[in-house]
This record gives C-alpha cells, structure tokens and sequence, in this order.
C-alpha cells in the first residue's frame, strides 16, 4: 500500500488523498474507541507498515514500543479489535480506529478500557500541594484475569 | 501540584497516586472527546506544566508542538473546552479528556472534531496498489470560517 506525498497545507487538511504524517520516530499517533458504546479504548501508536495492516486486514495492528515490534492485537488474547471505521484528523498526524471488540476488553489489566481512573479536578488546598492528586476508580470490575490470559508473559508497562 | 513516582508496574496500574510517565521529549499523548455526543474531536499532547493547568483550571490546555509552546484552547479562537472528566489509563501515559466545547467547535480548519474524513478499508486491488487511499468526508459543514476566527495566524499544520 503506498502513502500519498504531503504537498501543501490545503492538500493535507482538505484533501482526499491519505498523506499520513509520522514522526521523527516512524510513529503516528492512534485512538481506539468502541463503535457502540463509544468509549475510549486504548491510546497506541502505529508506523507506517502496521496502519497499511490494519486498513487493509480490518483489524487493529499497532506498533509496540515497549517490545519494539508489530502488535496485532488479539493475537495472544484472543481479544481482536474489528475495525468499523478509521478516521484521520485535519493534519493527518493521528488516526481514530472505531473498534468491536472481540471479548468486550483491550486493556491488559484485564478491564474493558484502559482508561479506568479519574484524575478530580481544581487547584489543590494549600494543605494537599505537595501531594500527588488521588485517583478514583470509574472501572470496577475485570472483564478477565490477566494471568489467565496472558500467563507469564512480559507485562508492557514500562517505568 | 505535584505527580507521584513510578515506584512498580502495580501501584503504577492499579494504585490511586497520579504518576504520569512523559516521553524522552517530556510529552504525554492526550485524546479530547466530546462529553455529550462522545466523538473524538482531537488528538494532542501535554507537557507536565499542561497536564497541571488543566487539572487545576478544569479547562484543557495542551503543549503545541508546532508552536513550542502552552496552548490554552480558545484563547484566540474562543473555542475554549470545559473539562468534565480527565481520565488517566493503566500504565498513565495516555490522557482521555471528557470536555464540553463553548462553540461547538475544535478544529482549527473550521469543523466540529478534527476527524471529519475516513479511510475506506480493504486490500487495494492490483489496479489500485500504485495508489494511496482516497479519503471520504464524514463531516461536510464547518462550523465556523477559519479566516474569520484565526486571521492570518499561521497555520499548525506541519508538512
């Protein structure tokens, strides 16, 4: 699959042709949401081989840079992302993957989203300002046991 | 305001102390969706001081790559976006930002979300391998003119 050239500024933004922006790294920057509830999934980056997988399998491929390789997801959980829809943004330098997915989960924690917990908002009081802002959980409970899914494998999560 | 630190992938995963990871260029990858209808509107980044101000304001404010500097969204256009809820996800290098936007609009060429074109999936066929995609709009309308609103700023978008 080949990538159009990035001409001009009204070719990008108001164009038809897919003309996608990577970065310095190869990379360009995805979010995945579920087609029916909406939600935000997972936020993940693709270089240019994996987002030419996923438009033309229909089914998310990402780049991993923990591991530093392609990353079809599902590939070892059985949790497949089907592509309903991809979009691109107006500079064509990020991509919304619109996803059904298989098993009802895409975080490796084992909750549906990854996006489980929220940050409270406003300034802190002067008592909290040397302390960090809690979390409150908006996910309670897991879809599945990460150890039954993924057993000993490397956890992604890097410090 | 303070982060905490990354101790271990468990408190950073599950635990309830803020401690976002920044890349090698200090940035956090951000995806802003409306808080009523859902959609994605944009797809941007934080530095620490950014991710602070939202917190503390309630209103998002990113780090503008193209520009090297604190954006404040809608502080030229007046297209500012209140957030609702500001998520973080299971390792805390994403921000999933809830917002309502005071116009309607977050585009900077004029439309309601930043996604307003899709890429048709699907192997090319041999006639069409030499071919990039051809995008479709999803959105047609703006929302508002881009000259009127932004003048003769310059433009974001990068080549």
């Amino acid at each position: 699959m080949q990538f159009g050239e990035r001409v001009d500024v009204a070719q990008v933004e108001e164009g038809v042709v897919l003309a996608p922006r990577f970065d310095a790294d190869g990379l360009i920057q995805v979010v995945t949401t579920d087609a029916t509830a909406g939600e935000v999934l997972m936020v993940a980056t693709m270089n240019r081989e994996a987002l030419a997988l996923t438009i033309e399998l229909g089914e998310a491929v990402y780049w991993s840079r923990s591991r530093q390789t392609l990353w079809h997801k599902g590939a070892t959980s059985g949790l497949v992302q089907r592509v309903r829809e991809l979009l691109i943004d107006d500079d064509q330098d990020a991509i919304w993957l619109r996803v059904d997915v298989t098993g009802g989960a895409s975080c490796h924690v084992g909750y549906r989203s990854c996006f489980y917990r929220r940050v409270p908002l406003g300034a802190a009081t002067p008592g909290e300002q040397n302390d960090a802002p809690a979390l409150e959980f908006t996910i309670h409970d897991k879809v599945f046991d990460p150890i039954d899914v993924y057993g000993d494998a490397p956890n992604p999560t890097r410090l």
